[in-house]
């Protein structure tokens, strides 16, 4: 995998998204979040994690982007594809970006309406008060779901990044049997498996959850408490870690030494409600057919579990459009990456989840995690 | 340190909320972030990473928080000291929470005006078209400021985890020997580095950034290269690494072998500023004093970098409030967690960056980091 992409891969990104612009009569694109400015620049750096700085992309009716950024980041964005980088000196406490956004949206739009993702799964990130002042003077609306069409299919070389991912994740949860035992407490178990991801090639691990007891775990999106492992846990990691500033999002199930058979056999459950899935994943299908074909195996019944899907789309963020649940009718297209992610409830309260990534292709689903068997493995 | 606060530290927090709401004649608070729900709450989990589900708590005039929140999150809240949590099957891609949101905000505010964070360093986490759904119903104002004015001031609680995190940093800065060397690129040692957190004790390792070159490193916020260290080069580590929800930010400077002297005379510099700055934080001072003390020893004059701040809050997040800079007149308290990070040109473009953590005591400043003396430190 070559790190970063070529020109031409932004030069496509941008095509699209201006020609479903034209279609809803947008004069321009307003993004706020690291991810939807990542799309169209290549800009990728953790200082996202400090929330003080506002970072703007204006992308016009034609033409490459416009970065409008705190000084801080321009050398960095320099590196990128984008040629126009304007800057202000942040945090400036009085006006942190909004006038030099503002005439900058006004020189590429006029009273041209300039859309912001509005709909699920997005947000703003800037304050509010700065958005009500940008929108004195700036036409703003819906960009209209533009940009999650435009992400919800990947491309092959970024459909590469998340497969190469999915293979460090792979080796890791190889390697769990050297990390977790009877008496190592779960705290200990998550330090360590963060460490395996990155010996393994994470660039960072954003993302790891999990569980373990007798009969499964309660919950999914735990942090680990400082309880020993024990004979007979079912030991759950499931990580999203990141290669180039793409996710994988799966999970593993371990046995620690003989478990529960009802967790032997809803371990065996849940690998056929994957391969159900797999069957019908191809062009055509939506997301909500893909969760019933694997709700049948799990519950026999329409419902689903209370975590409400059995699966997510999956990329630059750890989870993404579309959802694997009964209201989704998103149809699938091929390069769409999605995880399958079946739940089975063990005993009261307790529950074995599995995870794998796929991504949809012609000619049926192409598997990028390496696929779990289904007996549970036992450490 | 203990894991988590005892009800008091939650009970506290309300109650100095409750008293600033009463004195901006506000009927509820609605928070929508990772450490504003955090803050009332204690609800920690990494599966903020996922952005498919908004989280909601509102504060009420008076009484605990309430959770408006996904089912999927249910079991972890049930175990904080919240009391009234309310649960949808998330998402739904109709209705995500919106309805019971504004069900429970009717019945604790009326049409009283309910706060949200507007100002510097917030934003909203829920897509705009929910929030401007909202609104129709819900009278919905600034929070006037009152979560940066609670979380500007940090608990003995709290200053105990942030001091845990930055000895955990400081153990693994100590070992940055064992994975630096001439011919070992930069990105191995971001990945090495990560994993020395992990085993002295972090939990994870949300932010790493540096640089490496014989004059010093043209930004700080860049992730790895895969260029290999060289003789001579100046290599940094800047390491925002989390204990039990709570960040340590400072960095360390490296010689890989005998480097220009301009470096160790600007190194020198770096914690001259550090000093004169350490002379005068203690309550009474400004956010704006502490950067002056520092340029004028770091620049001899008012003005300072491109960068923009020599230093910030630190806390639940990264950065925080305040901003060291010359526009930004917070007056320093006792409790006040702050990091100060003055930087030097050493030639044209390259600089060197460093940064210590302390708390503003009555007395004068505390130490978090375990601070660096003024020669820079040869591996």
């Amino acid at each position: 995998m070559t790190r970063g992409f070529p020109e031409a891969e932004f030069a496509a990104r941008v095509a699209r998204a201006q020609a479903l612009m034209a279609d809803h009569g947008l004069a321009a694109l307003l993004l706020t979040t690291e991810p939807e400015v990542r799309y169209f620049t290549g800009y990728i750096t953790r200082f996202w994690e400090s929330p003080t700085r506002p970072w703007f992309v204006v992308l016009p009716a034609s033409g490459k982007p416009i970065a409008v950024i705190p000084a801080i980041g321009a050398p960095v964005m320099a590196r990128t594809w984008v040629e126009d980088i304007r800057t202000w000196r942040a945090p400036d406490l009085s006006d942190d970006g909004v006038s030099l956004l503002a005439d900058t949206l006004r020189e590429v739009a006029g009273d041209g309406p300039v859309g912001l993702p509005m709909g699920h799964e997005t947000h703003l990130r800037m304050p509010l008060a700065d958005y009500a002042r940008l929108g004195e003077s700036v036409n703003l609306v819906s960009d209209q779901g533009i940009m999650r069409s435009l992400r919800l299919v990947k491309s092959e070389a970024e459909i590469d990044k998340i497969r190469t991912a999915c293979a460090v994740a792979g080796r890791a949860f190889d390697r769990v049997g050297e990390i977790a035992a009877a008496g190592v407490p779960l705290s200990q178990v998550f330090r360590r498996f963060q460490m395996l991801c990155l010996e393994e090639g994470a660039d960072w691990v954003p993302y790891l959850a999990g569980g373990a007891g007798p009969l499964g775990y309660d919950d999914v999106i735990s942090p680990a408490s400082d309880t020993p492992l024990a004979v007979g846990d079912v030991l759950m990691l499931d990580t999203g870690l990141v290669v180039d500033g793409y996710f994988c999002d799966y999970d593993r199930n371990f046995g620690i030494g003989a478990v529960d058979p009802r967790c032997l056999d809803g371990h065996r459950k849940l690998i056929e409600a994957v391969d159900r899935a797999m069957e019908i994943a191809r062009p055509g299908a939506t997301a909500a057919d893909l969760f019933h074909a694997m709700d049948t195996v799990l519950t026999g019944s329409a419902g689903g579990s209370e975590a409400g899907r059995y699966g997510h789309g999956l990329g630059m963020q750890l989870t993404e459009w579309p959802s694997l649940i009964p209201d989704d009718h998103t149809v699938l297209q091929p390069g769409m990456v999605l995880t399958l992610e079946p739940g089975v409830e063990i005993a009261d309260g307790q529950v074995l989840v599995h995870e794998e990534n796929i991504v949809i292709r012609e000619a049926g689903p192409e598997r990028l995690s390496p696929f779990s068997a289904p007996e549970l493995r036992i450490l």
